[in-house]
């Protein structure tokens, strides 16, 4: 389970970054908004917004997570990023919703981001040191 | 050619998303639009948006494509992969000059990262399976 | 130092993200601007601009970066990344206080990045003519 939890992992990211853009889609649809507007109803702004935030995660995300795994943390990296993937989730569903309540996914999130970011340092630094 | 090819697909997604970066700074001394604003005028916000779509691509297409690599479909993924690169180059050149006609390259696009991510998806079920 | 070096740079990269991100977060408490709003306040929309471009220029620049290593050049590569990191916080740090500073960092980040470039595109086409 090294890689092939960050694999998975990565593939849902993937995944979740697809269900985001879709609903983007949709919401172009639903509320009249033709491309290449990004404006014009708060249901469509709140889901262009869910997709990009979703992206800048992926973007802090994967980086750590292959690192993590590269330098041997890829089991506990891919457990943390299974409670990213619950946190990201929750976001976007709630934000979705209502803007005010992205805060829980938002912070679950953040926490299993930093539990891969500590371990990426720590696998990072201790080869430097090792030279 | 099991990792050359998704290399030279990578390399060119990377210039794919430089011309259309540069296609936005273009438009923003074309237009008179000043950093940072992003909006102002429809033809700087179609570059602008064909950029910011082709970043979104690449963030749902790389991960396929790799983990497709990964799992020993190289060869299929890379082919897959120029596909994703033609028709996302057709869809920044229709977009740029009438949003209306950016609906092929889009579903171009679209069927060359499907099959990255059934690869990937088989490769990483597969690997799961095997423990 | 043939992938250390790559991969602390990939590390900054990720803190350079979040930085900007939570530059975003910090000017949307500052000048009241709730989500989803991109707009509102110069002094926002700038720091709204860093991170969007900060993640346009991580994307353009960690696939050359990891190509480049992986095609025999970490160490040179991981040299060229330190260039990017210091021209794309300069970016950062002068564009949050004026559009109009923001040459120097990019045209800095640019050429480092420029490097990963030609580096990926020597490894890439060297490994396909290889065969």
């Amino acid at each position: 389970m090294r890689e092939q939890l960050p694999a998975l992992v990565t593939l849902l990211a993937v995944l979740l970054m697809f269900g985001t853009a879709f609903a983007v889609g949709r919401a172009r649809g639903r509320y009249g908004i033709a491309a290449p507007a990004t404006a014009g109803h708060p249901a469509f702004e709140r889901a262009f917004r869910v997709q990009m935030n979703t992206l800048e995660s992926v973007a802090l995300f994967l980086p750590t997570l292959w690192l993590a795994a590269h330098y041997g943390f890829g089991y506990w990296a891919g457990i943390a990023g299974l409670v990213w993937l619950a946190g990201r989730s929750w976001y976007a569903l709630a934000y979705l919703r209502e803007a005010a309540r992205r805060g829980g996914g938002f912070a679950l999130g953040m926490l299993g981001w930093a539990a891969t970011l500590v371990m990426a340092a720590t696998g990072v630094i201790r080869a430097l040191l090792a030279g």
